[in-house]
């Protein structure tokens, strides 16, 4: 069996990433990678070069990832990439087309599939998130690929729900969660030394904020009240602060602005990290902020406290690990004084079950394409789509 | 209100031009047409002139069709489409878009509108037909749409069963039944003048055939069969036939080239009818042979019995017209005989309770576009996706 | 060295094959060719699979024909096809890019070259042909290739003139010259056969009229004075017609129509011809009709007379045996009856020099691109612009 | 007449502001403006502002510019633009496109100019500079534009040469020395305070150096050779240092990158300035060192002494203000010495000639076009192209 798959941007790569491993060190699939968007951009740290180290072969790279900050960006890019990728998936002609999420590439891929009579496979439908434009992608996803791959018992039987036939969908768990099983320890000294900030003799908080498309206008001052409160409590409580700058979506370049206004000693940003870096600092934080769908779906696994601020993640599973505070610079200090000092609270989130699996994600998922079978034509022609 | 209408082809204009019409001649609203696809092609009988006759403001033309009978040309037109819609929709900033369907414009409007934070509102959404390309890409739709006017109170109910939420739908009805009931009648003489064949001293039947794309490979043989079922019945009932060429889809130049194979005194194809001759041909046509969507939700207003061959149109709510047979010859003609000469079959017609409306379709949705509250937020964001 | 050549339509491939033979031939040199265009288009006989019969690596089949007859159509192809051509270029890292001539291909070719610092060699350059949106291109391709290999010496002459350096310039002839020398002869008979009209009792003439650009509103009138007077010298000297379907620009569905209203027993028009048919056509015809470079370009070799009707090829090399005519049922009749019947005329045709190469152009090619130094920047950066 | 102009970038929309101010200001021409490229990118300072600011209509946005430093952005970019352009010309139908210099703008303007038939007017040909990908594009837009208005009677004549027509000829100066001579002067100290940078009570030199294509894999030493030269020479002589960022094209992010290490007090890098401010600053500085060609065709009006650091640039005409020297830290040094002290070499540019104009080209343009008569065939096609 023939998979391309197609990855547009570090954080669905990182959830891609263990099936892609496990699929190369199996014979029964040959396995090539497109890689798109955010990949491609060096403002955002050119993550293809970790996809060559990581030693896939790359079938095509398509550049859709357009240098503006207008809703133009996301819409005019979808058009883009799907002209490219419809070349490359005739010249490949695979099997099967894999991809993860919500974003530009799915709905590609989805688009690309159903065309060129390809089977796709979805990692990560079901999920009831709203409020930014990605999540009636996700769903519109759903009802275009072959075969779903949830990460989530609950997201599995929302799949279900919405028409999808029953022999299409595995509730696989969350395949990061292996990367984060998998990730050696790096000493507190080593962190410090790598990230030029001082995590050794102090503690720390991460920050993690993407903008929400249904509220581009307000970004700069969501942004500023995170930031704000970031910094007051980081000064009251003589806490550091690590953060991420946000993915490329439209307002991303207003949040990196205000962030660059806030950095300092204590507060330091990058624009990527390794991936063992990164597990190693979210294994030591004493709490997440901001909007990452992080804090919903790997944070469970670290036991990790969470402020999730404003609207985006709204309408996921919580573990019990996540607070939603609004964009309110108090809230969020509280927030941060309950995630962080709060005893009870911290043990009680110790004790949560994770419901997006135990890590086996990865296994499960390449099972199940083992056993397609890809001449019966119940995977191709959906019978029953209501 | 500004509406951006977008359309591609001649058979979802017909559906649409009722509301369009009744949008230009209300006050309160502004409307513009993007026309592309198939109108736009000298091949297809260039369309558009009759969006220009029939007055219509137009925004843009988007070229995308592609001159292939490959897999790919869907697939890569869509992002082609995307591209120039994208520019569109900046330019003239538009309260929202309107389109009908499951083709190329569908997907590609939803697509732009949901990036472009623009109200999408979808006619035809919730029909559980299967086998084409084009069916998933309906149901995509539906989760991407914000608003749904369902041809059938069954596809409105099926809206629901996926996720929508209910103010979100209405069950409208069909509006191209509106075309019908006001065209007047033209005499069997001057449409025998008109279209060149005598179906003043002869009965005739009309064939409407596309590919499907999940068969695309069989086209040649599936076309074959419904022509050589066509002609004997013609031969031996001295019965004319007229036909329409197809679609332009992957497949048509295949049964273009079969169709012209056959054509002859008795056996008449044309690229284009003008409305109120095609309307007149099925006012007075036996039967309707095929797998036109026309059979299933136009048909019952003529009380015209359709045999359905293939799988296309299959999953759709049958009003009591459609008889579907293999793509066989013999079989063809039998149902032919049934259709055209048993009269309990035929008078069992004529009863039957047409579910897809009563022509009023185009008031009951504009007056709903009337009422909505282009300040209220839930029209924006689905808060409830499953 | 890595050659990716770029091909997309059938006149124009003709002149690359005995090139792309010659380096499929020789082992310092890697293949690929890229096929767009009309090579896809089933309404232009998909000659990729004339490509794929003859042996060539296909890198990618880039879909840009957009099925209009509009003025769009070949400037949005250009868009389109530079977009797909990055990314194989991307991919493929040749050394070098090859293309012919003045389409859409040629000038994508040379700004996908000139931006990605791959060499790109232009076989026809230097030609000053005007009237058509196609020779502004050609020369605007000779400031961008950096290696000519000119048709005729006085086109040699003429790229310098318009200031490239000489060490880029060979005077190579005309590749497609090879393929008529090889072509094995056909007798009339099996001629007669294959093409289902009888020249082998009957003389026949050949016709091949596209549109051209400056004057695509007068296309209908233009090719109805060729149809008018190839019918009534037909009629009258009991001569038969051979006639090819245009190229795809705009205004070809036009004269596709047009031509359809004067087919019969006696004109008879093809799609596409196989090479050696088409060769052995020419070698036996009266005369050529029409506007195409053939009659320039390769009909010296065949000794053959043309009349040239209207201003397309006007500024063209005539080697002695094209007439030009104004569209003019008489005067192209009258032309006609020269290039047929007037000894003295058709004897002096028999003596002239051709100007375009005596066939082993091809050979001249591979030779001088053996000798290019990659490694060496003159051939990359042009000094001299001017 | 109606018009559309096509901008892209800052640096060549502040050379056709003068143009389409008289253009706006005359009753005889309806002008709108097609925004694409960097200025619709918010890290290059979103300079479609300015445009909206100066009042113009503006006919279509379209982003083509790709968020990647990969050698496949501007050529990609290309394509998308000229996808978008072609839908843009078929709304709007003007009678001319006008359009500035060699970049993607240019070629893509002079493609859809050819192909929709609509005529092109070209500022700034027959330059020959070379090293740059810009510089093959600006000859090959002469072979495709109609009008050409050159820059300096020297290049007026280089058009000549190529081929070009002599009535299609104006040598009209550079528009862009309007702008400087209707500036208002602002004092050193409001100057100072604007910028944050104390150049009222400290001389200053000014820095503008962007890649080029031929080197781009020797970007990031060859702008450290300058950083480390202005960077020493403003320690040793206590003066400071004003620089602008790069343009868009590959290997800019490398030069962000390395500005942004030498930054400080002393040395300050701004996205963009305003006009007045720019215009301003040039005219107090003691030295422009870089590559911009605003050093061969703007400082000239403002008798400042230019050190041109590397290839960029060469082949243009030297008013004799302009010292080329290596990548090499020693020898610009030097140059700024020489440039910034040595007073003999400092009087001698003050009587420099400058062949660029007087500030008058803008009117001797739209004079041209005034006189141009639309209906005249000699226009649109061009009979000698050679």
């Amino acid at each position: 069996m023939k998979i391309l798959a197609v990855t547009g941007i570090r954080s669905e790569y990182d959830i891609l990433f263990p099936v892609l491993n496990e699929l190369e060190n199996n014979k029964n699939f040959e396995l090539k990678v497109v890689v798109t968007g955010a990949h491609l951009s060096y403002t955002h740290g050119l993550t293809i070069n970790k996809i060559i180290e990581d030693g896939f072969n790359i079938a095509d790279r398509i550049d859709y990832l357009l240098m503006t900050n207008r809703k133009t960006q996301r819409s005019k890019g979808v058009g883009i990439l799907i002209e490219g990728l419809t070349q490359t998936v005739e010249r490949e002609d695979p099997n099967m087309l894999i991809f993860v999420g919500d974003r530009e590439e799915s709905i590609a891929t989805c688009i690309v599939g159903n065309y060129m009579n390809v089977l796709v496979a979805h990692i990560g439908g079901g999920d009831p998130v709203y409020g930014n434009a990605d999540d009636p992608i996700r769903l519109s996803c759903s009802k275009l690929a072959h075969i779903h791959f949830a990460t989530a018992k609950e997201y599995a039987n929302n799949l279900k729900k919405i028409g999808e036939e029953k022999f299409r969908i595995l509730n696989s768990g969350n395949p990061a969660l292996n990367n984060i099983i998998k990730t050696k320890k790096i000493s507190a000294k080593k962190l410090s030394n790598f990230l030029n900030i001082d995590i050794y003799n102090s503690q720390y908080i991460v920050v993690l904020q993407h903008p929400i498309s249904s509220e581009v206008e307000d970004t700069n001052t969501q942004i500023q009240s995170t930031m704000e409160a970031v910094k007051e409590f980081s000064d009251i409580n003589k806490i550091k602060v690590i953060g991420i700058y946000p993915n490329s979506d439209p307002g991303s370049y207003e949040i990196i602005d205000k962030i660059n206004e806030y950095k300092s000693d204590d507060i330091k940003f990058y624009k990527n990290l390794p991936r063992e870096i990164f597990v190693n600092v979210m294994r030591n934080t004493l709490a997440l902020v901001g909007n990452s769908s992080m804090g919903i779906l790997e944070a469970p696994l670290y036991k990790l406290p969470v402020i999730n601020v404003g609207n985006r993640q709204k309408g996921r599973l919580n573990a019990g690990n996540v607070v939603f505070v609004e964009h309110n610079k108090i809230d969020i200090i509280k927030a941060l004084n309950q995630a962080c000092f709060d005893r009870k609270y911290r043990n009680n989130i110790q004790k949560l079950q994770n419901p997006y699996g135990d890590g086996s994600a990865h296994k499960k998922i390449v099972k199940f394409l083992e056993k397609i079978d890809l001449n019966n034509p119940k995977w191709y022609i959906k019978k029953k789509l209501i």
